[in-house]
């Protein structure tokens, strides 16, 4: 048997400030620290001892992967960072207030922004410092491939590539296996595992800091 | 040109409180996690921007780098672990006490099995709950490469190789590398860049948590 945890971050401080957050690089809330703190104890208690690590380009994952992994007494495995498990890009909407869009757009289309499968929010303008491309993070990522706004589709895709090229295999060599994460790429991913309609991914939401397990079996068919 | 900096990680427990280490899995000391931010801080200070980081299989020294990593704002570079820049394995000295062991076998002969170059302490005996081999970190690697003790000399060695495989071509390639390590590891790898003899890596200490820069040219030539 194979088994998956899927982690979202532990709390930001700009989920506290309710803002959209995207690609912008924030760092955890005092909560958020304390959170990923009792998520690596509930996943030691479990018997969880994962063999390798996968984690976003994004402080709140990394710092967050870190703290559990202190928890698991295995800040040794080794750990991966890729772009592809990024939160979904927010476009224009990062760095502002939810309440403030919300009144300024109304309800309805926000909340197609935030859920929906295929609409994605207006994209950074060319030439906004905010753009991937401005950052050397990304620096070895031809810049038509980064983004300046994304709909869930879009960081479906990216997330299914590096699932089918990285993460699959590497679950299946080390049998245990901790994906740190984003509420939107991991929303994309469990809906590449459990094979999610647009519809039902959006009624989809993923807690932060609460470990979701997956097993699979020794074919790497997902067990219920 | 080409920028490499080590950093011996911050003060652990068993520093704290006097007890020879090793390959033993010692947290951080609080005043060592001070120590690991203000490193971070200096270093953000000077400029320094690695592109990758390395550090050893043990807890303290990738504690260390995870707390720099974040005061250079840089927690999203690669980070690599490698059991060969683990500490100098101490044999049966790991957890005693460095002044019961020197009453006990003469100053003397503690400060060759520190400091000398072929000295090394007793090997944990067969069958050892310490020994590497039973440490699933080591899983990897055949038993007969893991040692039960280590001189300075087969340090040197292990360190000697991963800087010829792994660290000197990521410098070569990134432009700047972050290497955090231990004393005696960190000792044997500037014995190795600046060619010192055994007598006068004996007289070489690193400090904890003090940045040590080294800038080589654009052959990989060591800059004085």
């Amino acid at each position: 048997m194979k088994e998956l945890v899927l982690l979202r971050h532990g709390e930001s401080q700009w989920n506290a400030e309710g803002r959209f957050t995207g690609w912008a690089d924030v760092p955890l809330s005092v909560r958020g620290r304390r959170e990923s703190e009792l998520a690596g104890r509930r996943l030691r208690e479990s018997g969880f001892q994962c063999g390798a690590a996968y984690t976003s380009l994004l402080m709140r994952a990394i710092h967050t992967l870190n703290i559990v992994l202190a928890g698991l007494d295995r800040a040794w495995v080794p750990v991966h960072k890729d772009w592809r498990l990024n939160e979904k890009h927010y476009g224009i909407l990062q760095g502002r207030n939810k309440r403030e869009v919300t009144q300024e757009m109304g309800e309805e289309l926000v909340h197609r922004w935030r859920r929906a499968y295929d609409c994605p929010p207006p994209p950074l303008p060319a030439g906004d410092a905010r753009l991937p491309a401005e950052d050397p993070r990304y620096a070895s990522l031809p810049p038509a491939m980064l983004p300046a706004t994304e709909s869930l589709q879009d960081t479906h895709r990216r997330v299914r590539a590096c699932w089918e090229e990285l993460l699959r295999p590497a679950l299946y060599a080390t049998g245990a296996l901790l994906v740190v994460a984003h509420g939107n790429s991991l929303r994309a991913l469990v809906m590449h595992l459990r094979g999610l309609s647009p519809a039902e991914v959006e009624q989809l939401e993923i807690p932060t800091a609460q470990p979701l397990k997956f097993r699979f079996d020794d074919d790497m068919k997902l067990l219920p």
